[in-house]
């Protein structure tokens, strides 16, 4: 349900055999096309969730695969659903996704936006009755292309607790902002609420390896905001997860909070909400672009604490991410999501992926 | 220069006596009056001061207003300067604030994305050329109360370090978030993008306690951002705070990241800039005030880890301490403070601060 804040984090699939980004998207394409997604949707689907495992995003890409296909199978996502516009102006919308895919109703919804802000200086878009719509980062980076300020923001499964909760009543609630700097040079922030996204956890779980305690709740497993505990200004990252919910949920009168299914409940409908802005630099000071670029790269040039780590800013990750797969020509996947990809490929009747030489 | 994420943070100004608020505010518009502030601003910067003390956001209150005063004496502000728009549409504008009171040009800039997202839906107004603008909750509640969701944001002095970097290079960068609910319920967030705002280290300082190593760089003093360290993913305070930095300097063209002057440098112009945005839920999906209650109130009776602290909502912790100054008729001062406005009303020819009975 989340995406993580990966500038500075790494997270790899194992050492497996390498997978080149047009057989994965070949591969997702047919898989979510065999449960009846029509071909234009099914392309935007296997494109977003390529774009994640190549930016190095792997918990919101082919890794989540088998449970988009098991939620559309269980009826809890209807994958020709055509998002509509309930109530429109020029620069804002508010559009029900009618249970369609998270990626297409978001698509819709930040190319809305991209519209409004170059016609009229900002466009703000809230999406009810949608999915999961995999990384917040593939949105805002649409306006970015576009030389705007993008930004995209959603709620989902309530699984991170409050400050001083047992419980969880949040989602992980990512927010997204990029802004274009000179020449393809940009900042892109991509990140959830919680201390650490979901799927970080499952993968702990997966190696077998301990959950720090400022992560998760040991005795109901409910995710920490960021800042840990309470004396690390927990109520911040707490903060921030309400901040997203309010204008995701709250803003476009979809599930929010605890209403919203629990994670991992494939067959209920999710009625997610989004939010996307876009905003039009040229409507303020000249010369965004440039004094961007001018802090990014004044930034990158700090001395670093450990020489070995050099500073980064937020998209340096997924840039360094992005350049290694291209050298290598694909992506490296562990064999046991190797496995499940073959085991969906045959229930599906599909073609299964096909490594590299 | 900055506001800190009090919404569960305790901060007292100890046991000393107590001040009403009217004091309190005759006694700021006096000094700010005494340095040449025409009466209609000082009136403002008075409300915006008390108002801090009165949420108990005490950093931004009385506290500064020796260093106010200084600033105004050094000429790095000019208390009658007149806020301007520079460009401006339906639904945004830029405003040049002349080097006048962070707090005349902030309100001019809200009051202003106010009546846009009134009439238009959305308003987002930036600004330069501005100074310190005491807490940033005070401009998101001024959109809440006409019925808004309101957000305001400002660039700092640096003192943050980018994860890995040693010395600073990024201000506090508060965002602050307000929403209305039902019955003068409301959401408001107020917190710096540090782990902690340098207010708190100050008064640890003076109380002669240690600063936690969360919280700033032993050897550089530099603060770190939420978060805390890398592991505890400080990537994401970092991130948080480049990002206000980015919809402030970068987009209003003002002074940005390390170009801002060093804190304490009182005679130099600071060209801070602000973000204020105003949104409209009228033009999104109706209920918005229903769903905001529903969720405030479904959090506030979540069951605590520990039955003696209750789970409270951003908001909450400022909501209490003004009912106990209510209660209590005004503020406690702790003597070392009372001491300096004694000295500063001495050097003025000001009447001094007058406790209660």
């Amino acid at each position: 349900m989340s995406t993580d804040g990966g500038s500075l984090s790494t997270s790899t699939f194992g050492e497996g055999q390498i997978y080149s980004l047009e057989e994965i998207h070949r591969f997702i394409k047919d898989c979510v096309m065999a449960v009846e997604t029509p071909e234009n949707y099914a392309q935007i689907f296997a494109s977003c969730l390529t774009e994640a495992d190549y930016k190095g995003h792997y918990c919101e890409g082919l890794n989540k695969l088998v449970s988009y296909i098991d939620e559309i199978r269980q009826g809890g996502c209807n994958p020709s659903a055509n998002p509509e516009i309930l109530k429109e102006s020029p620069v804002t919308a508010w559009v029900n996704g009618n249970n369609g895919l998270g990626v297409v109703v978001s698509n819709f919804c930040m190319n809305l936006a991209i519209k409004k802000a170059k016609d009229s200086g900002i466009g703000w878009v809230v999406a009810k009755g949608s999915n999961n719509f995999g990384i917040a980062g593939i949105y805002s980076v649409k306006a970015l292309e576009e030389g705007l300020l993008g930004m995209s923001f959603t709620n989902g499964s309530p699984m991170v607790a409050p400050t001083r909760a047992m419980e969880g009543a949040l989602g992980t609630n990512p927010i997204s902002v990029a802004a274009p700097g000179l020449n393809g040079d940009s900042f892109v922030l991509d990140m959830a609420t919680a201390a650490a996204a979901e799927g970080k956890i499952e993968m702990l779980s997966r190696k077998k390896m301990p959950v720090p305690i400022d992560w998760a709740n040991p005795k109901t497993g409910a995710l920490r905001p960021l800042g840990g505990h309470e004396p690390n200004s927990n109520y911040k990252g707490f903060g921030l997860a309400f901040f997203v919910e309010v204008i995701c949920g709250i803003l476009a009168g979809s599930a929010y909070g605890p209403n919203i299914r629990r994670y991992g409940n494939l067959g209920q409908i999710a009625n997610l909400g989004h939010c996307f802005v876009a905003i039009n630099p040229v409507y303020f000071a000249p010369g965004f672009e440039e004094r961007l670029s001018d802090l990014l790269n004044f930034i990158r040039n700090m001395q670093p604490a450990d020489p070995d780590k050099p500073v980064m800013v937020p998209g340096d990750r997924e840039r360094e991410h992005m350049a290694t797969v291209d050298q290598e020509g694909g992506v490296h996947y562990c064999r046991d999501l190797i496995e499940s990809c073959n085991n969906l490929a045959e229930s599906l009747n599909v073609l299964p992926l096909s490594p590299l030489g």
